[in-house]
């Protein structure tokens, strides 16, 4: 094009964006918040605890015959343990050495964690406290949250490039096997927070066969999309356990799992499935943090899920009401940006994002020309340690939370933005 | 009593003492537990959500109108909020800045108060993992879990005496204004743990009087027992809130209480009430801590509990259940003990327990002696800073689990082990 087409370009986009601005929209594609109809999909959550799931005395007792309802059961309830280990690759029979079920927040077993950690460490190294400097690795884009814990402590986090197939396994071998500051790396192994990548079995099997420099350096594997199909059949992920043990590695990972976006978001469970050993360390310290996890919620949901087919029936409801939200989205970006040379953006088959990458220097001002209009994008740059996006370019688009109809309309004003932005910088 | 009378009554102790043994009995006077038909008394928190608390669409959205189900509201759902805060002397209109609730263990919000004070510091002060020595004062006999919170960071537990007003307080004045090292005490003001002590009006007010050495010190007021009155009137607490703001310390105090013993030990809510500072210090680590959390299991509490005449109500429901018990106990000690010079206790208004006293050197084996027979108390000395009572003499006794039978048989039995262990000691 030349200037005055440009320029005739500008003015046309600058119309259509001034339309939108006309329209008040109060719309919100931040974050991956499940829209009211999927957190309907649990309505027997908030329904009495069916017959069947209590006691011949009417009682709600645990597979164990405890009373859910009193004190007791650090780590969770028999029936509660399977479950979700089933969800993260652990065996039924492991589950009672293995596997802890929390309370509503997997980002609380995270941070708790890596708190333990830094003020306890990791099976008799010393406190990550006492060292003169933590490193964890940070694939990016990657998950804002993950970043903030990490920073929160005062570990640095170093950023490492996701490829298609995971991080650059090149880039995570040299760090942890020479380096003896990296403690951690966080994943998002399956349809990863942006980019919806699941990781390879070559992936997997590399992260399994890590010979640190640090021993008490530990895989922090948040599980988050485990099952979170948008189509069927779904990614497989290798299981890393599995891999771990066949690599002579047994304690090298911590997984973790939520039912956030299976049941509630807001009064779901959480997992954190480990090495009986990283466990038992675990749970020495979480004995003085806690008398036991929300055991009623636990057996609800058992009485809800039942089991990994009961799970994987409720994602099938949940990617009824979801994919169609992917595709406007996915479709509006290709009708208005296909070809045009300033953006690519990631078709997942699962989770809970499209990562988007628009000209370099552009998203800080496609994220405010949407704001202003009345659209809340993820802040550019949160994909990033320290929200710094070297070549502002990405931005995370959470499609879940907004009904069709307000995603068609969100969805070609982010377009518009982006080209508005794009076109800012060209001239 | 001469020698041959003493080995007659020795020999039948022994008699009785063999006899329960043969009965082959299971119980437990160990621990604070609510019996089964306590936990009955919130049966509806086990029922379907009633329609009252949802919003006209069926959803159930909080006060504000937004929903429980999804992400957000970190520090719980306003009604909530204003519910545990009525519970701590935090008025409604504070609640918004003063008031945290969170899962179903108060431990938790304890434990972690006292971490973000070890990794982070106290509102600008040294994180304590920094300080060569921190220390803080344990009123004994008192809470072991408390203990164990401050024993597990490193800091160390100083013994304070109680009295039947609460904490020595010339001694807990001397620690506090003098020793920068000093950064917090654990109290349980009302009913307290064991004894049954709610701390006097001038105990309170030296208490929030306080100009402690260390700008950093806190008062940890774990008001466990707040609404737990076994009769009518129950005893009346100083407001700490009130008392603090008056003597200028308004940042002094971190209140606690959860549900535990309203509704379910296994499935309540916990609070933290604070000043406005601290909350917003707190909050900026849970932050990265938590998405928030479990709001369905608050606002099913505040449909069940309404709001504080709703907490008395059901806490005469449960005083109902167990005054009778605590009356077993009291007078079999009474029947078997009273006049020999070899044992003193507690006559709790409230609260879980029975501070018992046996003669110096003859707790241990006491317990140990009920243990043989089938009997668990609480492990002798546990009441005490690092399980260690000099004189071995305090045994705490729980009597809501149990059956009134079981305790019949439980607290004679105990009664002949406290005898024997004396005549033992004598002999």
């Amino acid at each position: 094009m030349n200037v005055q087409q440009l320029r005739a370009e500008f003015d046309a986009l600058t119309e259509r964006y001034e339309g939108f601005k006309r329209q008040n929209l109060a719309l919100n594609m931040a974050r991956g918040k499940p829209a009211p109809e999927q957190l309907d999909l649990s309505a027997p959550l908030l329904e009495a605890l069916p017959a069947g799931s209590l006691a011949p005395s009417g009682r709600p007792l645990d597979s164990a015959g405890e009373d859910t309802r009193n004190y007791g059961k650090l780590l969770g309830i028999p029936e509660a343990r399977v479950l979700m280990g089933a969800l993260l690759g652990v065996p039924a029979s492991a589950a009672t050495s293995e596997v802890l079920v929390g309370g509503n927040s997997s980002l609380t077993l995270m941070y708790d964690t890596v708190a333990r950690a830094v003020l306890f460490g990791v099976r008799g190294f010393k406190p990550w406290s006492r060292l003169p400097g933590v490193k964890f690795l940070c694939p990016a884009p990657g998950y804002d949250r993950h970043f903030a814990i990490t920073e929160g402590f005062g570990i640095k986090n170093i950023e490492v490039p996701m490829t298609p197939s995971g991080p650059d396994m090149d880039i995570v071998e040299r760090h942890v096997q020479t380096d003896p500051s990296v403690k951690g790396i966080w994943c998002v192994p399956k349809y990863s927070n942006p980019q919806g990548v699941t990781y390879s079995d070559e992936t997997v099997r590399r992260f399994a066969a890590l010979r640190p420099a640090a021993g008490d350096f530990r895989i922090f594997w948040d599980n988050a999309y485990a099952v979170h199909d948008l189509e069927e059949p779904g990614d497989e992920l290798l299981d890393l356990r599995s891999a771990c043990l066949e690599a002579g590695n047994p304690d090298l990972y911590y997984m973790f799992a939520s039912t956030s976006k299976i049941t509630f978001a807001g009064g779901g469970i959480s997992a954190l499935a480990t090495s009986p050993a990283n466990l038992t360390e675990a749970a020495g310290h979480l004995e003085r943090q806690s008398i036991g996890p929300d055991k009623v919620n636990q057996l609800r949901h058992v009485a809800f899920l039942r089991d990994l087919d009961g799970i994987r029936e409720q994602m099938r409801r949940h990617a009824a009401l979801i994919a169609p939200k992917f595709r406007v989205v996915l479709s509006t970006l290709e009708r208005e940006l296909n070809g045009l040379g300033i953006a690519r953006w990631t078709q997942p088959r699962g989770g809970y994002f499209i990562s988007f990458d628009g000209l370099s220097g552009t998203a800080k001002r496609t994220a405010e020309l949407a704001r202003e209009a009345g659209v809340v994008l993820t802040g550019a740059g949160a994909t990033f340690p320290y929200g710094s996006d070297h070549h502002d370019t990405n931005i995370r688009v959470a499609p879940t939370y907004p009904s069709l109809e307000e995603l068609a309309v969100a969805s070609e004003l982010f377009c518009v933005c982006a080209r508005k932005a794009a076109l800012e910088k060209l001239r």
